[in-house]
């Protein structure tokens, strides 16, 4: 097993300090524990090159301007990952994870870190045998997201206990994993991962305005996909769609995954997957097993 | 300014232990802080008392089950707040914080802590001048909380993080607090309380079932108000309502304060505040000002 690394962005020139990450960081008092106030990026590095930094820092600066959390700079954050790197000893691929919190309650300063840690056994198991997912009502209309910013949809915060909810809900009932619906019975994403789905060369995945978070490697995704000769389109996706569809996937920054099967039914068979896949982990390791 | 007091429950026996405040408690990877992923209770200590206590370790194990938490047992969080209590040395009316997350994500064990701090000053100043409160739509409807536990409504957990953005939205707009409407038009809670409003000599908050927090200090204050002759019920409420009542109140175990406006509009004149904040505040610091 790797051993973690953790550096601190220490301020207030938010410089970057190697820590032990078995010892202590937050204070009792951080609103990051208290109130799941602060946002988040987690993404892949492989080979001690961190994978699509640019965009994880943008959608960071994102989720800050949204939360009204003042954010260290890029190159702080840049600066800090460089020493996560330097200090991996683990395997090739692994993940970094940026943590940005409005710190202590009596007014800050901001707490920001980055945890690099090896892979979860459960996602490389995932990655070879897919998941079997099950439907959850998300509580909310697809057209809400524009009309009340404050409820943050879209926004990668702290605050991810209904995430992790509906995961434990889907493991309750058998499954791995929880994809959301809107009360008008759209597709909105699975519980840490957006979903897109396969009609013959045509991958459809619902447009970021129905309420979830902008996933970049779905983007990345589609992106490369439209270059190897599909048709890749952002389009809302019921339910029937899924179960019609050729092949469905989670996609997240961390795995590329094919959803087996969706409240029991057995979904399409995926036969794009290795195809797919292979766009999905460009640049990393490859595909194991 | 009084200094907070800090007492870790450490496991595996939950013991009490006195840290610094000022100095980290947390992991980098707790799941706390990452994911908002645990519960939470604040309640006043007056000359030493914690008020209602039992019925905020109640709420909590509540909480707990809902988010399927392991929790230290009742007897460590007395034995972990006595210790706090006699380590205060500051003013006489102060709040307690019960905290318990699922701990370091790698597996665990639970991390729990009490924490004594002083009053806000903003809390003291909104006692004594009420408050002015905008309305927004909290995005779900008022049936949603039965049919969709993994929701969480009415769960006190730590991803609080619509909340405040709530509370910030409010301020940006020049008012203290949002009430948070279901998208069929009811009167759900403020950002950090519940809300009660008075017609003559009758009482009405909005029931549970709305899919909010189950406020102990809303249940004590309709219960000690029919006892002195008002007629208390849980109802439905409307905007429409609360521009027609002859006062409205936001009630919390911090607070008692009226809410002099509603998205502008001047709300009635609260005559009956005195006799309502003397009974929310029984057991308590008398009224300032």
């Amino acid at each position: 097993m790797s051993a973690p690394v953790l550096v601190e962005l220490v301020g207030p020139d938010f410089a970057p300090v190697v820590r032990d990450p078995a010892a202590p960081l937050l204070r009792a008092d951080d609103v990051g524990a208290l109130r799941g106030d602060g946002a988040f990026e987690r993404f892949l590095v492989y080979r001690g090159r961190p994978r699509r930094f640019a965009d994880h820092l943008a959608r960071l600066a994102r989720s800050g301007a949204m939360l009204g959390l003042a954010l260290p700079p890029e190159a702080a954050w840049r600066a800090a990952v460089d020493l996560v790197v330097a200090n991996w000893s683990g395997a090739d691929e692994w993940e970094a994870r940026l943590v940005a919190t409005r710190g202590p309650e009596s007014g800050g300063p901001t707490t920001a870190y980055v945890l690099g840690q090896p892979l979860a056994p459960s996602l490389l198991q995932q990655r070879q045998e897919g998941i079997a997912a099950i439907t959850l009502d998300r509580g909310f209309a697809s057209d809400l997201m524009g009309r009340a910013p404050w409820l943050l949809l879209g926004a990668k915060t702290l605050s991810y206990v209904v995430n992790m909810a509906a995961k434990r809900e889907a493991e309750a009932r058998g499954a791995d994993d929880a994809i959301f619906l809107s009360t008008d019975g759209q597709v909105l994403e699975a519980s840490t991962s957006a979903v897109v789905a396969a009609f013959g060369r045509r991958l459809v995945s619902p447009p970021d305005e129905v309420g979830i978070l902008p996933s970049i490697s779905l983007r990345h995704l589609l992106t490369d996909a439209g270059e190897a000769g599909w048709e890749a389109v952002r389009e809302p996706l019921k339910v029937d769609d899924l179960k019609a569809a050729d092949g469905v996937w989670a996609t997240s920054s961390l795995r590329f995954v094919r959803i087996r099967s969706l409240d029991g039914d057995p979904l399409g068979p995926g036969e794009a997957h290795a195809e797919l896949e292979a766009l999905a982990r460009r640049g990393t390791a490859p595909p194991q097993g």
